[in-house]
């Protein structure tokens, strides 16, 4: 299922982007599954910012409607399920790294190396 | 007043960020003040997307809390002011480019070129 049944509050690209992404998990999520090899639920559970497992719940689902998520089932009884980043979840990456740099560059926090997989500074992301 | 008083839930430049920035509403009034010109409440109420007058308000107070904009009265009787971007806000450009690129490719929505000054694609930004 794809975003085109979706009614946009705006033409701007920005906007719409915000009606997706605009909250505090949801990159977040994004940024597990693209960084630090988490794939399942519980995995993405233990992330540090410790995300109500309600909302990693809703957002998951969000991200699979929209289209940068899949899902496959991976066991039966109880059926659990692996996520992976489709294409235009992957494209979020450039996004992600202009996130992260004014972060580190303005509040203070870690700046991670996804190519490195190293932290070059104080925390990590 | 700085940030400096206040817990972050993380050491990731990107939680860190996204408390601040992870609403719908902030970075559209980044945008209006870096790219169209936006600078008083008045006009600020006047974009696309009709942002409600409580939380354009409370997003100011954050934004001017936290040292990305800065606010002058520029009448008396009543009082009004006028907002501008510091160097910490304007620093957001390069991030409102990336989301705008992001949502252009994957969410159908219109590439505004805040050089030229011009919309590259139906719809803007």
């Amino acid at each position: 299922m794809q975003n085109t049944d979706h009614e946009f509050r705006s033409r701007c690209s920005i906007a719409r982007s915000l009606e997706l992404l605009g909250d505090r998990w949801t990159l977040l999520i994004v940024r597990d599954l693209m960084w630090h090899g988490k794939h399942t639920f519980q995995e993405l559970q233990t992330s540090e910012e410790r995300m109500p497992t309600n909302q990693l719940s809703q957002r998951l689902k969000r991200l699979i409607h929209w289209g940068l998520v899949t899902r496959e089932a991976y066991q039966d009884r109880p059926v659990r399920y692996r996520y992976e980043l489709t294409g235009k979840g992957r494209a979020l990456e450039p996004l992600l790294l202009q996130i992260m740099r004014w972060g580190h560059e303005n509040l203070d926090g870690g700046l991670y190396d996804p190519v490195q997989k190293t932290t070059v500074s104080a925390g990590r992301c």
